[in-house]
């Protein structure tokens, strides 16, 4: 069989090696032949964009962070950007991605991606293309599977960098806020804020008010904890307080467009004026996503990469991979719509609140 | 409630991080008071052994290794080592870890440690003291549990290594074999070899032909790789070959006790004749077990630590925390003293054979 | 002899080695005994924030970062805070850091420290008091000396960060800028720019105009580099830009003060306009100064401590330890109030500049 | 003009960086052409044993440890292997290594190595070859320079895992021995044994006696310290022993060759008679060499692979590039067969001495 392969949405450590075990294995035990495609969906809109995938070309990259594909967060077929009369419009043109793939001669299509890459997947799939899927995202948001390759690598990036904020915090006696990736869901802030040791978690699951904070902040600088350590989800902001308001970017007169920040921003200027001590914002960013994956990152994602031939050798179109109960399994590509939430009474947020853990409610 | 707390066998990432939660959680959630018991099973034996274990003493433990309370996986109640008339003698002193037991004034014991140390809380609590347990392993053969803190740092420490040798392996085209731990169990092994894009995995749930690891090792040669990594467990020894033999430390007159080597020493003797390039053995040894947790790890520790209060509050005695299905669960303590091991025809076996890794069988 | 010991601005990996090292020596060799002045000078103000310095105190702490006796870059004893009328005034209360240290019985005092810290540990000597010095800035900006420790550190959690910045860099073709610390000087700029591979590094020393770095980031995308890496100092600002401007923070009713952000914000938004790719900033912060000190650190810290023995013994007070041209020699406190900078026609830069690395001029 | 460039002797974290910064200088700034020898010497031998080195292939390569041209310590044209009547013998054919060097066209030779391949190089000036060289050594022991890549990053890996064992020796109470490379040089275990808090460090600049050891450890064990890291180099054996006899390898009937141990398997034979506590060796082996590059390593490669340009511009042949006072600078290539040795009563060791770490004499 000849097959494409793309990645899309954001970088993640792992995808690599995703691409390692699916090309080995799909020489080696199957004889296909396989087609990178560049830049994520874009690379299926534009010639040009694509170049053979050999076991040459996976040597040595397991341990590599990104994607040697390229990626994209942008092209989607079905909202192709396009330039009229002076304007951008999004067009459907999932006729040519169509007809692309019926140029390039494939048998099918493996698309690694989150839920934006999964659910065109889904849609190529339903105009007839042989899709099949691998879950793809740092935030571990994503219904159809228990876990996603990249998180682990990320939280522990996170938890390295806590770890160093620590110092100065004791040192300076000061709070130190860390804005943490995840979107609308807090897995990543919740595993980071427990594994360093944060002294407060905020996650969009749980809306915290200011007041309740500033409590906590005060009952530890009562019992001689000079310093604090908060875990900020870069979607969790106070109860009450409109997002819209807080996160708004604002005009100004000569100086174009000012972001007011981050949720780390908003907590600390919400904070400031009941506080004593210096307050430090950190903002983890593009960090959370390079580099070198973990060894559990490296395990799932080669899993994932060489059980994906296991569905197209299945003909199990319009499915994914995926991680259930322990399990590899698989599942429909429809099923990545749904986001994944942590769950605001389960154990890790029990266990962690019964340690003292405040999440600002 | 005045609870006992001991960490027995090897040491492993993670122990502070469980001690630390028990601790916060007792006392805060509870009013629980702690008493430390020193090195095992020695400090209950022994007077003198024991110190308060309070709020200050487990604050910033988290990222440490080791265990703050000592270990030592020697003193046995059961099996106590005493000298009579010149000679060591096993003995049962469990009358003696009773009778401090009463002395001490406890109401309850938190053991925490592997099969041994497990299996002697088991009849300790056969014997009417309030024991509950924490698994406790970087190999990952316990039974009753499906992950132990540990592991994960582990693995990523072997993954570390592999890619260093990688380096080296290429640069001067030889052939590599790392030696790792695991006692009769392959899991670290497979995880490390697998996200260390080892070629060659040899585990001892899969004895080795030492003609089939030739056999890949000049097959890798022909096809234009000059170099291989070999993951060996330290418990994977050849088929047919007599493990006593090939294990076995000889006398040498006048040199002492001579030791013939590990499997990757064996390994490499057996692999010397038949292949031209250098072959060169790194035994990682106690690196495995030491340093700062892994953020997984962290959080899981963090989970067991405090998730043992349940048992106690339940007075589910003689049962220990454990992960099962990815949920927080409880089981018996016996159920502690079965091996654990790496399936054979599971999905990581499977999945690695497919891509192209030879587990010398 | 009775000695003070106090560690004063921004903490810095590597100040534990020292505390150590001066302990170690200090009680084994020569039987001192000594006084742990807490958070910089206000511990020297301050009744109660003292607290004895011994061998166990300082067991175990080589590899923490930050520093046990906390620190402050605020508390001048010349320019102390004090509050009449309702307003805040600095008053010169070297008398009373006189007094205490009088009555602290104390036979000389070793001040850790940047220019900050060194400066006024120059003017308590000229009051009378016995005053050594050991100099610490990640920066590597002071003028007494050829190296400080934590800049060794700081290098490379910057290299780190740009390693990973490139996996996301080159996954999407973006434009990355990296902010980093050093204050006036550009060290670990080019140090970090360097050692992570950036295309363009934009140091104070040497001005930049918005143009030259527009025209190095197409001559990239012209030869087929469709991403780049750009290293930009926090005190790095374009040539004829002023600075004031810029950096200025602004009054928007309502929302109080918003910050327009540091140079790597200020660089985006002047190449916004020029260039396709996206553009993403990354603020390292204080991750730069947080963690387990480098070996090299840990060595030169821990010679560094020791070696201030000396400056005591041979009672050169008023003096500091330096590495100069690869020795430890020292030289006097007033010498630390020159600041040192990148040398703009230097080797470094001139290499540099000859691999093709743009620095904006 | 048309350059060779060769990678010889042990890989050493840095070599890529010196490449890509020799090739990127050269081809931007001087518009030269360079030809990749591949092996060390050997490609100098051997037909088909080259390739071009262009800006594509050093694209990237900075932060990989090993070098892409592969590298030998064994083929020198001097005394090169070849096979007659069944026997090897060495034999002089640097007749061949001048022919294929006119051959290839070459202008100029650039050889990075240590003293082995520093001295070749040096030889073939002689018989009229343009010749210039780069210092490497990860034991830091060449003459001619202050300095060598691949030093800093083995001594940070050294440091680490010594960090490691920390955590298992104090858990355990146990004498951790750790054996550290360096040939006959001590100054990575001096480096690390510091940077790694080590009690005893082994040197062979400084013979050491068993019993000022067990002294140095009963010392400890009497002060309440129950365990203890010792750091002994490759090369350190106890004044007196016969190093023939200590490293000899055996022969035993039916066995094969048996080797005895290193020095720190040495070392923990002859300390077991004396000590109570567990004993236990850990060899870095090769885990020194391998991996990424750390910042200051990457940096002075980069520098000396620049400043290689600097050296052919000036047609300075048979010379090579060194730091020598904190500066870049260059010396004779004849140089660099003088070994270079820690200085027993130097800062370091004098230091070290007064903080109560033992070095067994």
């Amino acid at each position: 069989m000849r097959l494409g392969v793309l990645t899309g949405g954001g970088d993640c450590p792992g995808l690599n090696a995703v691409l390692r075990a699916l090309v080995r294995r799909g020489v080696l035990e199957f004889g296909h032949e396989f087609v990178g495609i560049l830049n994520g969906y874009e690379g299926l809109m534009e010639p040009r964009l694509t170049e053979p995938l050999t076991l040459d070309q996976v040597r040595g990259i397991l341990p590599k962070g990104g994607t040697i594909l390229g990626t994209s967060n942008k092209a989607n077929p079905f909202k192709y950007p396009e330039r009229h009369e002076g304007k951008m419009h999004e067009v459907d043109r999932s006729d040519i991605a169509l007809k692309r793939y019926r140029e390039l001669g494939l048998d099918g299509l493996v698309v690694i991606g989150g839920d934006g890459t999964l659910s065109i997947g889904h849609q190529l799939a339903l105009k007839g293309m042989n899709v099949v899927g691998c879950p793809k995202t740092i935030d571990n948001d994503l219904s159809g599977t228990d876990q996603t390759f990249g998180f682990d690598t990320a939280a522990g990036i996170i938890t390295e960098a806590i770890d160093r904020l620590h110092s100065t915090a004791e040192a300076h006696q000061r709070v130190m806020i860390v804005e943490i990736m995840g979107r609308n869901a807090g897995f990543l802030t919740l595993e980071g804020g427990i594994a360093g040791g944060a002294d407060v978690i905020l996650i969009p699951e749980i809306p915290y008010k200011v007041e309740a904070v500033v409590k906590k902040l005060k009952d530890r600088a009562a019992r001689g904890s000079k310093f604090s350590i908060m875990a900020v989800s870069e979607g969790a902001y106070p109860f009450g307080g409109s997002v819209a308001v807080l996160q708004k970017a604002e005009e100004i007169p000569g100086r174009g467009v000012v972001r007011l920040g981050g949720s780390g921003k908003v907590l600390a200027d919400l904070l400031a004026p009941h506080i004593d001590a210096e307050i430090r914002v950190t903002v983890l960013g593009h960090l959370q996503r390079g580099g070198t994956p973990s060894a559990a990152d490296r395990v799932l994602a080669t899993m994932y990469g060489a059980m994906v031939l296991d569905l197209i050798r299945e003909q199990r179109w319009d499915h994914m991979v995926c991680l259930r109960d322990g399990r590899l399994q698989f599942t429909s590509l429809a099923e990545s719509r749904k986001e994944r939430h942590v769950e605001p009474h389960g154990d890790k947020v029990r266990m962690a609140r019964s340690m003292g853990i405040s999440f600002g409610d």
